[in-house]
């Protein structure tokens, strides 16, 4: 078997990551705070000495008027501890236009440019939906402006780069979060109590993954998230950046230990990735695959099998509605007598929101953006390790497939 | 990229083998027939001129004493063209204690070993539950004493034993079938219809499947299907046979190009496989990964993405309930405005049938034998096509383990 280390990576790390890495009892803390339905709430061990009420809203300032960049600006709006602030766009007429459209107030700036943003002492914190070749570029300068960073996903086109936005996050001692919105969701909680629970789920074992959509020629070709210069991770990047954080989410962030890519890569005229997949092993048996594509019809999947039960969904990116969320479990399944039937204990778990998966992000960003502003704290390390895993997984898939499909080792 | 060829394989085939590999017509018409709702009925054109009700039932011998073979024991009961005859074990006291448990008639007649069945002159057929090692000895023998074949799955060691099987069917005029009675439930055919739809499926790009069963440690120690001299393919052979056939079933059995097996399987202390995974590759950019334990709890999903469409299903193995079954599909999926939510048709498609899928499958079988012994026709090439077929992918996913997860190339 042939196995390439990635070294190379791993040799960019510095002592802050190693820092960020050796947070296992962070990530048990916070997996107990995900398993907390009252995650949210005042009673949250990870809430400030200021109610969320008391705390001057977080001011927004957007970078760029990309579509995703809609989605988010409403859920500013609707969160109860953001404001929208300002919007900039290469042309001032874009940015009022898109302000305007987007439910700006009246009062919020609009700019010419991205640095006006940022030099504007008022913003708090910005949104970054740039193509991700400029991720680095423009969350750096945000950081060294003591903005807060929130950066659309995949956030940047390798942990290299990553490492310096991170670095840059850390050392001015602003709040680093991506954009992955389901991980907000109170329905995401409620699963993770089924993954933990020893009776009706047992150890988990395999998670398989798969998010596609049909994109049409016109995006295959000349879509901002496949294109060399702009998105070179194509679908990986913008699909599969899902699954592996999926694959993440349910193995509670223990990073495999080998990644395979899977024969059968598709790639544009550009050379971008279209559709891929790829299979992850940690050393103690247990093993994920997962499929990405914009060649497929629209499929948002995710199935967990455990010693005992199991756990599947069909729209783990984007609920199918608004204001609630299913997931389905089987427990202790096992086969009728003369395995005519199966008999086991279903279940459809449906969670209901007050408000959407992506007004609870940036609510939950906004909550540490204000404990820092009020109290001087730190930033909380939990959101951009979860992102530099995510990135170092895509990474090594990349590398694996560039290899002709050689197992690539993570060490962790 | 290593690629091994399994030439070694090829050049096992035979003449007999190259017709039936050319035999693309006859894989196009029995699609058809698949996709007819209609196929077990009398206005199929596979119909022969008599019908099953004038048809003498098909005398069934039983080899062994399995535990399935209770479960085939009650199908050939309760199937209007087959009758129970006879069963013979190693013992005449523990054959007897099998016809009397499982509802023979008390004309059966019961042996104390194998070869007495096959020397029956009344019995047309025999049903092979033996353990996988058995399976190429006793076989051929029944077909060179002119008995027609169910034989239970895995139905070989690899591809060459099989070889030697089918090529003892063929010459001596006798049918074959495998027991992977799925392929019988009518729900099958009404999945093959929707997968075969233009306008609601569109092209098939990927199929995810998984079968796991959660078995003791007695079981992974000593149960038949880990021994090594008895069923050497272990789970692969078990579980990961269903869910290779469901690859070639969705892909219309066109054999992939490359089978990968994924890093991560499991041996049990004997050194048999009890969990394991693979890729497969089609030439057109086609791919399929499946996954396969022992180790985990009760799980048999069949996950089919297409260019327009979705199909999934949850029990495809063994149907949850006995007189009905479900399949899951969604036609032209998209986000919503803004992606707040995901806008599809979705369907959930029950379908029912009047007896099992086991007895479906020997009515199929014995209709098969009814036709060959009422009028003299040649045995139904499509169901040794498809055993031999799965095996060869079977064959290439441990080949692959074996060679350190290297591709493993089939020649179609």
């Amino acid at each position: 078997m042939h196995s390439t280390n990635l070294c190379g990576l791993q040799q960019n790390g510095n002592l802050l990551f190693r820092r960020l890495y050796s947070g296992a009892l962070l990530f048990a803390a916070f997996s107990q705070a995900l398993a907390n339905p009252f995650f949210y709430s005042s009673s949250s061990s990870h809430t400030s000495r200021i109610s969320m009420a008391e705390q001057d809203p977080v001011k927004f300032g957007i970078l760029g008027c990309a579509e995703i960049a809609r989605k988010v600006s409403r859920a500013i709006r609707l969160s109860p501890n953001s404001t929208l602030y300002a919007v900039g766009s290469r042309s001032v007429e874009k940015a009022a236009k898109f302000a305007k459209d987007n439910g700006f107030p009246d009062s919020a700036k609009v700019f010419g440019g991205y640095d006006a943003v940022l030099d504007d002492p008022d913003v708090d914190a910005v949104y970054i939906p740039l193509p991700t070749s400029m991720h680095v570029k423009w969350a750096v300068l945000a950081a060294q402006k003591k903005k807060h960073v929130l950066l659309e996903k995949p956030v940047a086109l390798n942990v290299k780069e990553l490492d310096v936005i991170l670095e840059a996050c850390e050392s001015h001692g602003v709040q680093f979060m991506d954009g992955t919105m389901w991980m907000h969701h109170p329905r995401t909680a409620k699963m993770k109590e089924f993954l933990n629970d020893p009776q009706r789920f047992g150890q988990l074992k395999t998670v398989q993954t798969v998010f596609t959509f049909a994109a049409d020629p016109e995006f295959l070709e000349n879509d901002v998230r496949v294109k060399p210069e702009l998105d070179a991770l194509g679908v990986l990047g913008d699909a599969g950046w899902y699954n592996v954080r999926a694959c993440l989410w349910a193995f509670d962030y223990e990073l495999p230990k080998k990644v395979t890519a899977l024969p059968g890569p598709v790639f544009n005229k550009s050379g971008v990735l279209v559709s891929c997949g790829a299979s992850l092993y940690w050393e103690d048996g247990k093993v994920a695959t997962f499929h990405c594509s914009f060649l497929s019809t629209l499929t948002t999947d995710v199935t967990a099998v455990g010693t005992k039960g199991y756990l599947r969904l069909h729209d783990f990116v984007i609920p199918d509605e608004e204001d609630k969320a299913s997931f389905f479990t089987r427990e202790n399944p096992g086969f009728a007598e003369l395995q005519r039937g199966v008999v086991a204990d279903r279940n459809e778990h449906v969670v209901a929101t007050d408000l959407p998966q992506e007004v609870k992000m940036v609510m939950e960003f906004s909550r540490l953006v204000g404990i820092i502003k009020a109290e001087g704290g730190k930033p909380e390390k939990i959101w951009p390790t979860f992102s530099r895993k995510t990135q170092l997984v895509l990474d090594a898939v990349k590398t694996s497939i560039e290899k002709g499909f050689e197992s690539v080792e993570l060490i962790s």
